[in-house]
C-alpha cells in the first residue's frame, strides 16, 4: 500500500494552536507517516508531535513547508484536496488508495487558495457541509485504510482497552 | 433509526473556542441532531452553530448545560462516552445504532472525570491512540450512520459537487 502523507496549509500560531495540534495527531493516529504544515512556524506544536511520537510510536514526522506551493507542484505522487466543494470522495478512496505512488493529502487552512484546487489531481468532499479539517481528514484516512488500525512502532506508552476505568502497559 | 445527540464537556471560552466550534459542526455535518455543551457559556458559539444551521439547513439546536452530571444520569437513552481507554468502538457502534432509544454521545473536554466512565452504558475508542474529540466523534457518527450522508432540511446554501471549483446553488 502507499504511503500517505498531509500537508497542512496556513498554520496560524496565535489563532490556531489546539486545532493543528488535532490535524497532527489525528493525521497520526489514523495512518499517514507525516505531516507537513505551512503558513507560520511552530516550534511548539513540532514539540508537542514529537513528544506524541517518542511516547506513543511512530513512524511519524512533522516538518515546516515555507513554500507550500512549489512544494505541492514537485511533490511525485497523487495529491488529494480536502474541500467542501469537492466531489464526494467515497467514490474516490478505493482507487487512490490502490495507487502505488505516495499519497498528498492537503487540507485548509483559513482560506485555500485557488491554485490548490488545480494543482490536485483530486478535489474531494467529505460532506459537502462546512465542517472541521480534522474529521474530514479523519474520516478519510479512516476509509483509505479500509477501517484497519495501524500498529506503531517503539510506543513507551500502549493502552489496554477497558470497558471501564483506564489502563497502561508500559514496555 | 434512534436520534444521536451529543455532549460536548467542559468547554472553556479562551482556549477552545476554535475546536469547540469545529466539535459542533462535526456533529451536525455528520447526522447528529443536537449538541450540548458545558463548562463556560459561549454565546459567540452558539451563534456560529445558529447561523450555520439557518444557511445550511437543519434540524440541529445547541444548548448550555450547567450541570453535566445530573444531565447524563436523567438522560433517557443510551449514553456512550469516547475515550482512547476505551473498548474499541466498531464492535458495538451497530449494535448501538439498533437501539430505539436516543443516544448521547459524550466526549471531553480536557479532563473528563472518572464519573463519566462509570454513568455511561459504553466506554467506546476511536483508535486507543491520542488524537483529537472531533476525530473520535466525526468517525463514530460516520459509522453509527453506516456512511449514509443526512440529508438537510431548509439550507439557503447548498454545495454543487465539483472536480475543480466552487459552486453554489441558491435555493
Amino acid at each position: 500500500m502507499a504511503k500517505i502523507e498531509v500537508l497542512r496549509l496556513e498554520h496560524r500560531k496565535k489563532r490556531d494552536p489546539r486545532v493543528s495540534t488535532h490535524v497532527c495527531l489525528a493525521a497520526r493516529a489514523f495512518g499517514a507517516s507525516a505531516i507537513y504544515y505551512s503558513g507560520e512556524r511552530d516550534l511548539v506544536l513540532e514539540k508537542t508531535v514529537r513528544d506524541v511520537v517518542k511516547n506513543w510510536g511512530g513512524p511519524f514526522s512533522i516538518k515546516y513547508i515555507p513554500q507550500p506551493r512549489s512544494f505541492i507542484k514537485n511533490y511525485r505522487g497523487k495529491k488529494v484536496n480536502l474541500t467542501m466543494y469537492g466531489l464526494p470522495f467515497a467514490q474516490s478512496t478505493k482507487r487512490i488508495a490502490q495507487s502505488r505512488k505516495p499519497i498528498l493529502v492537503i487540507i485548509g487552512g483559513a482560506k485555500v487558495p485557488g491554485w490548490v484546487y488545480g494543482l490536485s489531481d483530486y478535489n474531494l468532499a467529505v460532506t459537502n457541509q462546512p465542517h472541521s479539517e480534522v474529521a474530514a481528514l479523519s474520516v478519510f484516512l479512516y476509509e483509505f485504510f479500509a477501517h484497519r488500525e495501524k500498529k506503531f512502532k517503539s510506543a513507551k506508552l500502549k493502552i489496554v482497552p477497558q470497558a471501564r476505568g483506564k489502563k497502561f502497559s508500559n514496555k
